[in-house]
């Protein structure tokens, strides 16, 4: 069967899209995740979105796959405390969609950042390369290991957390308390917080402009705005960040002989402002024998590699 | 036919043995590199040490498997810019091997911290472990990632330099020139040049009876004897070391999510004084869904590992 449901369960919202095995997206739809009523109420809307995609599909599809925050399983069928998801605990989704559903169809679920891997290894930019790491800049600092097409799940299914590897054993604290991890310098508070403090004093920058009083609500995409506009300040704060998110990949590739970089999530946005300076720093921190070929490439499909991805984990699943 | 020959080129010593599979390292012998005398005299040495004891074995050998320093091509053949072999640059062992013993044999090379690892692995510490990591503390940090009972090689057969990872961006430099890489501060000379630096104006340590002026000579071996004898000093020196191993190993497991790491070679000698510290600052850098079950294992077989795995690189040859 060459059709599948992808479905990425974020926090504010539920996307969901009928993918074709070969030619990719075909449709999409999105509704609002209401997280806070709790993790029935969101299997529900899980149930009811993958239902409006699969009357879609002309000879029905081979499962759902899904796209989730938190700590998946091997068996790829519990979530474990997805940090958005107020009240979830352990909760497995699997059996509990597939119920809802009441069709004989396989649910599997990845971690998000992993599948958004899977989708671009098989869809976007990742194709050409059988071995690609891939980071996701949002919220937090995702990742995924693909090697040889698959994703590379370690030993419990939990690998390439990224976003946790330190570049400074005495720097600041990620959101698991990591000193210097690299979640630390390019989440999304954590840029946004550290922009506010080296920007302060700098009254000439766009930013004060395009920000409340105290640069309230500056965000990375506020930096990313003003950096396009030419705003010297706001360039350095973000080749900052890629020169911190450099060092981090290059450790990395020195563990890993894997030389392919993609980059995606919400930040990446921020382009080669933030890329370029990665690129630069990049084999600096690498051990001269894995220094050539050595790209960082930004993903260009956006969310949608998510859903591809997830979809994707059903095609893999069917031919095991 | 289970029988294989394992040598492990060193600087130093070409160290031999004959393995048989299930039972392990049967003979071994050791005779000097003199690799100041260049590629074809070493490799010359390399054959009379391997016919010495295809003769040990009853029914003759599968193969001569070989650890070596510097960086393996994919196929297993070539060995490039060993750091302690002058004039090597890129030599094709497998080859030139096999036409100076002038049998039908295979000739494989593996690196030899991959090696060592592999040897762990099916012979010793590493046996009841899957997968695993492998650092060996000696002139250098080198490492090997054992996934799955086999070694994980990356694109290029590049993978697990594990020594050049950094833990401070703006650290001292490692012999690549990387700032902060691990290697820069476990590395034989950097110890040792740290421990000097450290204690030098602590003329109530140990080392200085231990050394000469200045601390002259002073090794890693200087600072685990002193230790032993209950030296303070001494043992603050190997602590922060073990701590920095610690923050490495972490990167490692956020990355891999393999929770096993077993440390070997020369300087691991220094034991629980580095080790010990490196078991308590792993879990504060790892992320908080991997932190169980986290472990770090001392090799207890020293080189023989080295040797071992190299013969099981014929034995994996043989059932490929």
């Amino acid at each position: 069967m060459s059709y599948a449901i992808g479905i990425d369960l974020g926090g504010t919202n539920l996307k969901g899209a009928l993918v074709h095995r070969e030619e990719g997206l075909l449709q999409q739809d999105s509704i609002p995740t209401e997280a806070d009523k709790g993790p029935d109420h969101v299997l529900d809307r899980l149930a009811s979105l993958s239902r409006m995609l699969i009357q879609e599909a002309p000879n029905g599809v081979a499962g759902v796959g899904m796209g989730a925050p938190g700590a998946i399983n091997w068996e790829r069928t519990t979530v474990s405390h997805p940090p958005n998801l107020p009240g979830w605990k352990v909760v497995n989704v699997s059996d509990r969609l597939r119920e809802k559903l009441d069709m004989d169809l396989p649910v599997v679920v990845g971690n998000d950042a992993n599948v958004a891997g899977l989708g671009s290894a098989h869809y976007s930019v990742g194709r050409p390369h059988p071995s690609f790491i891939m980071v996701t800049l949002g919220t937090g600092v995702g990742g995924a290991i693909i090697y040889q097409n698959s994703i590379f799940r370690g030993s419990t299914g939990g690998a390439a957390e990224i976003g946790h590897m330190t570049i400074d054993y005495e720097g600041p604290h990620d959101r698991h308390s990591i000193a210097g991890a690299i979640e630390g310098y390019l989440g999304r508070e954590f840029l946004s917080h550290h922009a506010r403090y080296q920007l302060m004093a700098q009254t000439d920058s766009l930013v004060h402009d395009m920000t409340g009083e105290d640069l309230e609500g500056l965000t990375p995409r506020t930096l990313y705005e003003a950096a396009t506009e030419g705003d010297e300040p706001a360039r350095k704060v973000l080749a900052w960040a890629g020169h911190k998110l450099g060092c981090a990949l290059a450790s990395a590739v020195n563990l890993l002989d894997i030389r392919t970089i993609v980059v995606g999530g919400g930040v990446s946005g921020a382009g080669d402002f933030i890329l370029e300076p990665a690129r630069q720093t990049l084999p600096q921190y690498v051990t001269v024998g894995l220094r050539d070929d050595l790209q960082i490439l930004r993903e260009t499909r956006g969310n949608d590699v998510g859903m591809l991805g997830a979809a994707h984990l059903i095609f893999e699943h069917r031919s095991d």
